[in-house]
């Protein structure tokens, strides 16, 4: 029988969905092995393509719903019914930063109105437990616009309503979330996130994720007031005394303080984990004889949850060899690989950049060069593989370090 | 015992001679296998590099010698000294590209008349047998400096002496080529080259390696005239008649077609096989479990007589494993990995590229990158190992190609 190979990948972002790169890296090692038994199970964090992995492994419905977008345009978005009740919503598909074009990030205009108002559809079609998946944002509105997608009024001191934007946040000054609190009284919500960030301060939402949404330094120190001052209004108006700096509701800008003052069963849950569940990862890894996950980029952050990291921590649960080939290996992990492989679970890594090469061709080039890779890859596997044969001598055998002299030069440090 | 594994590389040009590539390769592999048994063997292909890395191997005294650089400047260069009346004389240390500003590239101007004097010096030391290793050569000139070097004149119609130069040949009525006879009447010359290119015509010296050499498309023209005649004069004076279309005269600007005029005994070998004998590869390998080669840069060329190629051929029909890390995959190998993988002997490549960089940036990293990519390729091979263990499938085995369906999707062509 051929060796069984499972492909768990994430997206390469602006490059592949997890589905296509699980696929061009099969590809690839088809070349090598033609009788390997290749399967894609495409993975993701709770980001963007949280859904598509899902739906692509899972089953279930794509229904269709109208929001707005982060700056309040019309756009048709969706969520994914698994059935049983339950709904995943990600917010990237309402609120992500990939609809925006560069020059449209400004976390001071954007609101995540369209995912609140995808929570009100998925409620409205019998849902009792939404998923949402919060990654990918271009949020920084403390859930406000959340929640006037859920029906809630945000008024300022002159009796003007609000629109729920980072920008409008400050100028709250009475609120009625009556019309949230009556939607999701019934419902089981999920932050599916692996954000510990707090809502506040100098790890909060805006002074950590507000720059790389569009953020100018000023603009930081404007959405943090604003914060601080809706965490204090969601707080009178029955949140939890600790929701500026309980671990997490700085995750998306701040979606999970809201959602934590209006919904009586909310709880963040991993991002990656919960995929892992939902497509039965576990499973899929036990069936295998060897692992690959990947993604676009390894560094010091693929630890923190990211889908490399979760595909190699189970499949070294469960005694599969698990190995990543990745767009780049990042300067943080160059600087510690040994470290940050054995924090992932995994055993060995490459890149598929063959030659030098800017980022933005390597983007465009990526199908292929990930199919080259794979077959690279599974290349050096093979060689291995001769060498572990009984009668080839094993380098992991440590009871003699071998002292010969002879032709050529000994190695030096 | 520790796994045994030779590491034969090619120098990374422009960043590492061959000794320290193999040396910061061995320091990345002992990362992941503390008691491996590397041995570092410096191999060249008869171009720059060659002596140094067969003084390294071989042993033998380097002999400091005055010449004329390229464009006939003094220049400290030397020829190494291997005992039994033998010398090995690189022409890249005289008359070498090497030498030479980019700007000051220019074959109408340069001449080989430093190597001709290495000759001469060798000659004088009472070699019996030299070994000009011929690659990296700045020159076009048909051998004429080189033979200017080893005593003979050269004059214009007007009686006027000439230089030797690319530029001059054009203009040579009248030529002694006494001196050179004499000192080489006793010598066995050996040119270490791989190249098969006629001295004269659209695969000839001038057309296919002028312009590397700094010639514009007008000079080459120029050049392929000057060949011309000088080929004509040195039949005149006794060569051999087909000095301008038999193979490998085309190599270093031409220089086989003067020696071959002047000396009884000469003989083309191929460069990377003479250095494989020197530096004794195959005791090497069949020394070694695992043979790991590599050079600055793969592609179509390699096949043809460069160091991996050699190296790869020979650990094949030794029947050791043989892989091989580098640079930069070329274009032309990426384009056809299989065809060109078999044709050097390899099993598997990679590149020491972990992330998009510019050329300039991955040869300033270049010993850290590779260090790197020996840790990393190590830990592929110590997965295959153990997938390779008993009790592991194997995918080598065809007897069956798994049909199975599934959670996830097959993987799609």
């Amino acid at each position: 029988m051929g060796m069984r190979i499972l492909l768990a990948l994430d997206k390469f972002r602006g490059s592949l969905d997890a589905a296509q790169a699980g696929r061009e890296l099969a590809r690839g090692i088809a070349r090598a092995w033609p009788h390997a038994d290749c399967r894609v199970l495409p993975m993701a964090d709770g980001g963007e393509g949280t859904v598509e992995a899902v739906l692509s492994s899972v089953g279930g419905r794509w229904i269709p719903v109208q929001v707005h977008d982060p700056l309040g345009r019309p756009r048709t978005s969706g969520y994914a019914w698994l059935g049983q009740e339950t709904a995943l919503v990600e917010m990237a598909q309402a609120s992500g930063l990939a609809l925006l074009d560069p020059a449209e990030r400004s976390p001071l205009q954007t609101s995540s109105r369209g995912t609140g108002e995808l929570l009100a559809a998925a409620v409205a079609a019998g849902a009792k437990r939404v998923v949402l998946a919060v990654g990918g944002s271009a949020t920084v509105d403390g859930g406000a616009g959340l929640l006037v997608g859920l029906g809630c009024r945000l008024w300022d001191k002159d009796g003007r309503e609000l629109d729920g934007s980072g920008g409008s946040l400050g100028e709250v000054s009475r609120l009625d979330l009556q019309p949230a609190v009556e939607r999701l009284c019934q419902v089981e919500v999920e932050i599916a996130s692996d954000v510990t960030h707090p809502l506040l301060g100098v790890q909060g939402a805006a002074r950590v994720f507000a720059p790389q949404k569009g953020a100018t330094p000023q603009q930081v120190v404007q959405l943090e007031v604003n914060l601080a001052h809706w965490a204090q209004m969601l707080r009178n108006a029955g949140g939890p005394a600790d929701l500026g700096t309980r671990p997490g509701t700085g995750a998306a800008g701040g979606v999970a303080a809201a959602l934590l003052s209006v919904a009586r069963h909310v709880q963040v849950v991993s991002g990656v984990e919960w995929v892992a569940q939902a497509v039965r990862l576990d499973e899929a890894i036990q069936w295998a004889d060897l692992v690959i996950t990947g993604e676009g980029r390894l560094d010091e952050q693929t630890a923190g949850g990211k889908v490399v990291a979760g595909v190699g921590r189970h499949a070294r649960r469960l005694g599969r060899p698990v190995v990543a080939i990745v767009g780049t290996i990042g300067g943080g992990w160059q600087a510690d690989p040994v470290r940050l492989r054995d924090a992932c679970g995994l055993l060995a890594e490459a890149s598929i950049l063959p030659e030098p090469m800017e980022l933005s061709v390597a983007m465009t080039r990526t199908p292929e060069l990930l199919a080259a890779a794979g077959e690279r890859m599974a290349r050096w596997l093979e060689v291995g593989i001769s060498l572990g044969k009984p009668g080839s001598r094993q380098p992991a055998d440590e009871s003699t370090c071998s002292a010969r002299q002879g032709f050529g030069q000994a190695a030096g440090e």
